[in-house]
């Protein structure tokens, strides 16, 4: 009775937008109802308000409607689906439990987080790299940390992403003030350097021709695109940032699943301490999506134009703007990086991808070229000379699939569709017989 | 192994703080070194170095060094030291624990908190209310809640806060952009508007004088004056933000403690849902300061000046820059609220409402002004024609105990220091005779 899925989520947030339009739209002129006189935030206004995900639920839910009788499989939102590891479970479960005895009980932990797992994610996950456990800082997750950085930032910087990328950086943007409105024409807010990734450059911006940005928020592996950047491509942009003086934001979720060689941590690039922060997540690393917990790497030796240390700032904002993440969860982030924790989690990822050589497989088959999937969980498919949102449509109704239209990562993803490699084998491989059938 | 005080956590902030200030200090002109051309966050410029808890915690750690054999009673930072009780403890082990089973296990969960927590919180803690559970967002606390809505609000909102209050509000109004400099003559920041709160008021504000802000911070029971504010003091304050088109927000995190009848929730105050957003805590009532889980309560009469909802903006931040609390902290606040759990929490404010009748009794056998206490867990000593830090100083050396001075909860601290009733009761009984011996 506690488990909520992700889907009735997203069904919410889109039944309560569409309520907050339906209010809007009734009071019409207003007059009549007593308002405050404090004025919208103006960032929020330039929001856009059809956000990816409660679209996507909102179209699942009038498909759900229409075929009351289908068993619609979710390839959409990139949520874990298998449990996670018995030792990891018990240690969270005794530290809760220990909660309720003298011995057992503490208050509020350090707002960087817990001294052991800062030296555990040291140890385990940088271990052959000079990453200090005083550099890292232990969160709820990316998503809550990226906002953070954002109010470390400020409105006056300016910022490039990857075109196409997680709408969480552009957003978060939006909503601290470094961006101008959106251009529906162009399906960009202005402000934003959008750097086009896609077959055509192997998924990695021709920096020769990308102006200079204060900050770089760079996702490797990809999501959408499931691309992990090589050490080559990861060189020029760190070597790129320095050039420039740019900071680069390196959102590392996807790493346990590189498994050709590239970089699992921009550390790895020589001169990376100098212009990079890391965000780093326990999420799909082991499946802590409702858990939340995940880790950020500020250097010492990041500095602002001034000389004053970033992290300086950084520790700042931790201590104002954050509490530390839940000691339960941070009781089972250090079991993860335990070796018999560490052997456990990289089980389950190797079943994802598993799932995704299928999905690779089942999309091959219809003739298309496949990217990702083998660096990631996320297949990107190609639909060239289509809509994104009519392949959406289309596969949907012929297949009861759910996916994520490519354009809603960027413009740069139009005629694209990612593809989720987390679910239950059996989905995958009924979702793959049904891809199959589209032939 | 895994416990760590909060006296060690402020104590790394401090170390950490005089670290980045010695190694900025050493770099003088720093041109030798290499530097991002990225400049800092002039927000961020304006915030004061010297944040009250890791400035305590530092001259503690001198004290230590200096009486290595002293036992040194902390009364200083309000952190929870009582177990939670068994039925909470269990629920989030079981809940841990399922998480390793096909069964149990779950991904993301709703951003805006599990709906069973939301309906529970509505039943128990508004349940004569007209508070709904859509209106009810969990958190992961109020510090990070506080520095959400800060997000919300944006930068071109002017804001009130009590003199004295708890420096968060402050801190991310100064960090989001929406103070001027820092004013070392007067000690407060420029555009804030700060609220005198006394003696010589009963801890409330004289509205009549107060010009208007869009938005008023307001807590009750009060950190650190541990004052409840009356019904009829609320019903003022209302009536001030109704006339003003003003939003308060209202931080009700020890609302637990009230004894006295006082309200403890704004929405008790009529016209209340039209003007204001609740932000409560699962800390202090339930002993969560380590677990992380909170609510906030955003009406939906809560309108801008353009007649938008506040609630529909506030929900686009709480899916953009957080991604709910952990579902394990979540499996605990819904114990809390069952018959067994509320009882249990109950029981373990209380032994804090003793202890703190316990320090109300010490200090007024100084022939001292006492006040707080009945209504919160901190206690509020005046000592008139003092400075709160010379006064700190000279208990710290004379009884070796810990306290918060007053002047770190803004100006109108001054000559005050706050006592936290959090502690074990042997701790107080010997903080009580030690207080009394300065007689």
């Amino acid at each position: 009775m506690y488990k909520i899925s992700i889907t009735d989520s997203l069904i919410q947030n889109a039944v309560s937008l569409e309520s907050s339009q339906r209010l809007l739209a009734e009071k019409g002129g207003m007059s009549a109802e007593y308002s405050t006189r404090v004025a919208r935030n103006v960032n929020m206004e330039k929001l856009q308000s059809n956000y990816l995900f409660p679209e996507i639920a909102a179209r699942e839910m009038k498909h759900r409607k229409k075929y009351p009788n289908a068993k619609v499989i979710s390839l959409g939102i990139g949520d874990t689906t298998q449990p996670i590891p018995l030792n990891v479970a018990l240690s969270m479960a005794n530290f809760a439990q220990a909660l309720s005895t003298p011995e057992g009980y503490s208050g509020y932990g350090l707002e960087q987080g817990n001294q052991e797992l800062r030296k555990a994610v040291a140890a385990t996950m940088y271990k052959d790299l000079p990453v200090k456990d005083t550099e890292i800082f232990i969160s709820d997750g990316s998503q809550s940390e990226i906002s953070r950085l954002q109010l470390l930032l400020g409105p006056h910087v300016s910022i490039a992403v990857q075109d196409q990328s997680f709408p969480a950086y552009v957003d978060s943007g939006v909503i601290i003030g470094q961006t101008g409105d959106y251009d529906h024409a162009s399906g960009r807010y202005r402000n934003i350097e959008y750097m086009k990734c896609g077959p055509e450059n192997n998924f990695f911006p021709d920096l020769s021709k990308t102006p200079r940005t204060d900050i770089i928020f760079f996702c490797s592996p990809n999501n959408p695109t499931g691309h992990a950047s090589s050490r080559e491509q990861l060189t020029q942009l760190v070597e790129f940032a320095q050039r420039n003086g740019s900071i680069i934001i390196f959102d590392s979720a996807y790493a346990a699943f590189v498994s050709d060689g590239s970089p699992r941590s921009i550390f790895e690039i020589p001169g990376a301490r100098k212009v990079a922060i890391e965000v780093a997540s326990f999420s799909k690393l082991a499946g802590f999506t409702g858990i939340r917990l995940g880790w950020t790497v500020v250097p010492d030796e990041l500095l602002y134009s001034d000389g004053f240390p970033v992290q300086h700032d950084f520790n700042r904002i931790i201590c104002t703007c954050f509490n530390g993440a839940s000691k339960v969860a941070q009781a089972g982030g250090l079991a993860c990086l335990s070796p018999e924790g560490l052997k456990a989690i990289n089980s389950v990822v190797d079943y994802y991808k598993e799932n995704a050589s299928i999905l690779i497989d089942s999309f091959t088959s219809l003739g298309l070229d496949v990217y990702g999937g083998r660096n990631a969980p996320y297949v990107w498919v190609h639909f060239p000379g289509s809509k994104s949102w009519d392949v959406f449509n289309e596969i949907l109704e012929k297949t009861h699939i759910i996916t994520v239209p490519g354009s809603g990562f960027g413009p740069g993803g139009e005629g694209f569709l990612r593809v989720t490699a987390f679910g239950q084998r059996d989905d995958i491989l009924e979702a793959s017989r049904r891809i199959k059938s589209l032939l």
